[in-house]
């Protein structure tokens, strides 16, 4: 028996089936459909302890622990969630969900749909976050959880949070959005755009049903997974990283690998274009680009966010250029014109939008002293 | 008879062919070429008022001035070079070469190999800076041009301008490198890297042989130049140009066109694909990744500046995150500990990196003064 590297230990997926189909911002539905989802930590008699974690893009509902004989299979926020950690599983039962459209589990592209007997390829329809805000919701009622002490999420996942006290604003008590934003920018759109023109272009994608002919369009998926790691890092952490360093020593006059930053985005494209889906990839950069709560209010944050009662805690991180502090702060003008209740730090952190997944002592621990008083609230 | 829209008027082009290989940099030589050029202005009885103009990536020989019956064919610098413009024809011969490599006349990847009666296609030789400087003087030597009285580049071309410098320190009077950089970032690096990996991995690239095939990698290629442009805009002049303004007022719930920035980069991507080469485009982002003056002086961009003996105008701008105004300060003090005479103007402008482009009253204001001072010494 192998020691786990995560405080947590090992944990197990579950798995939940929704018989009820679920209406779509779109109008559509996503007929009977089944989620994977994790738990940390154990819920208490009044029931009152839980917190909902969201992910982003590339990640999934395991969000902490580690899977039995995997030493490397640490969830993506293993080092915030478990005994002791700022988001403490000895206090809090932590429940991380695998969205609807993404590709670890819960129904997806690569799922069968029912009508056809075949995958769902480009035929899923398109969910928004506030779909994946109602399916979450939809789980929690089934594990009865009617009010959440805290929903927390970093990037996308922020915007779930975000969306939460909106959508249910009597169900959650507070709401941590971690290098978030109130919608993309034209730039990030645009990043988005071009990352599924890659796909979309890739010979091997065939309209999406790639499925049934056996080929994976990896030279898309790589292309938009080197032009996203671009963004999620700074020019600052990519320049003390890399620099100009060359990978043999010498320049090849020639277009292989000279550049130690081309290996590692062409490693980190390979890698990807192995294990992600490419529809997920194309469902879930659109959820990014149509997240705007301000859109029902001709633009007004202020007005949009009226409906919000949680508790807030927005982080941003200097160098984050993908979603910037000033991103952040203006989600915190909008709270406290409505005279919300909000804690705001902008850390300096070298690392970029990453920042949210690192262990940053300054940032972990205002998320800690932000749980520790939830957890006196529920204790008093 | 049409009226021309430019100061300039109509230009034509001009051909010179070179029997005597060109020695490169990576030990190959570039055998019989042929470089395309435009010429504006009079070269004086002394020929002192030369002025050597250095195109960008996606530039060429032309510009300045119209092609007869064709109102839309402005070179790229018009608003800065012609009769009573800040770079004056009436004053100076300007000179501007397509370099070798690019596409739009002067030996590359499109041109036969005289080895093999084939377009060169992947075979044509990895080109840097340095052999278009080269490649350049040789042009010059050939005009009976022994000195510049200055040479001016953007971006590219501003390289090749700081270059001239050091190549040749005593035909270069003047230099301007406008919106440059002494060497590209790893940032940068990473996408030039992305931007090929489109390209080569687009089944229709055919390992850079497309020609024979009778085909583009037009989808590569598009994608590359959306990247491209992704890096040329600032991030606020996309939120002031496009924001999040939708092509037909609704959200699409699909993987079309629902953004105007998605609308505008598909079509700047179809455009430029339309007639870029691939080659060219792998060629000169190779050329960019290469330039690194400090790479001979283990990393000290003053010593590799040294040999430099020309009067310097470096101008940056506020918005550009391409070449930040950090990266001309980097220039400014290395120029300034070796001594030399150094004008840097950093423009407050919104378009980010394409605003070297721009006919800029303040930017332009600077060049102007900058040449009308050289005329002043050419007269004195």
């Amino acid at each position: 028996m192998s020691a786990s590297p995560s405080a947590l230990g090992d944990v197990t997926p579950q798995r939940m089936t929704f018989s009820q189909p679920l209406p779509l911002q779109s109008g559509a539905q996503l007929p009977s459909y089944e989620l994977v989802y994790e738990t940390y930590g154990t819920l208490n008699a009044a029931r009152s302890n839980a917190v909902l974690v969201c992910h982003a893009l590339n990640a999934s509902h395991h969000a902490a622990g580690s899977y039995a004989g995997d030493a490397k299979s640490l969830g993506w926020w293993d080092n915030l969630i478990g005994p002791g950690k700022p988001l403490d599983t000895r206090r809090f039962f932590v429940v991380c969900i695998n969205n609807p459209g993404s590709c670890f589990g819960s129904t997806g592209p690569m799922s069968i749909d029912p009508s056809t007997g075949q995958p769902w390829g480009s035929r899923f329809p398109v969910v928004t976050v506030e779909d994946w805000v109602d399916a979450q919701a939809r789980l929690l009622d089934r594990l009865g959880i009617e009010r959440l002490a805290a929903v927390i999420g970093g990037s996308l996942g922020g915007m779930q949070a975000l969306s939460w006290t909106l959508r249910y604003p009597d169900r959650v008590a507070h709401c941590a959005a971690i290098a978030t934003a109130p919608c993309l920018s034209a730039q990030n759109i645009a990043f988005n755009e071009v990352a599924r023109r890659a796909i979309i272009t890739d010979p091997d994608f065939h309209g999406g049903d790639f499925y049934a002919h056996g080929v994976v369009p990896r030279q898309g998926l790589a292309v938009a997974r080197m032009i996203g790691h671009i963004t999620y890092l700074s020019d600052d952490a990519m320049a003390a990283k890399f620099g100009r360093a060359l990978r043999n020593g010498a320049l090849g006059y020639g277009f292989g690998v000279d550049f130690e930053i081309e290996s590692y985005l062409r490693y980190q494209g390979d890698k990807f274009s192995g294990y992600f889906d490419a529809n997920s990839y194309l469902l879930i950069t659109r959820a990014l680009d149509y997240f705007d709560p301000a859109r029902a209010t001709g633009g007004d944050l202020a007005a949009a966010l009226a409906p919000a009662r949680a508790r807030f805690l927005l982080v941003s991180f200097t160098t984050d250029w993908r979603f910037s502090p000033q991103r952040s702060r203006e989600i915190v003008q909008a709270l406290i014109s409505n005279r919300r209740a909000v804690t705001y730090a902008e850390i300096d952190a070298p690392q970029g939008h990453d920042a949210f997944l690192m262990d940053h002592p300054q940032y972990h621990g205002v998320v800690r002293a932000w749980f520790d008083r939830i957890a006196q609230e529920l204790a008093a």
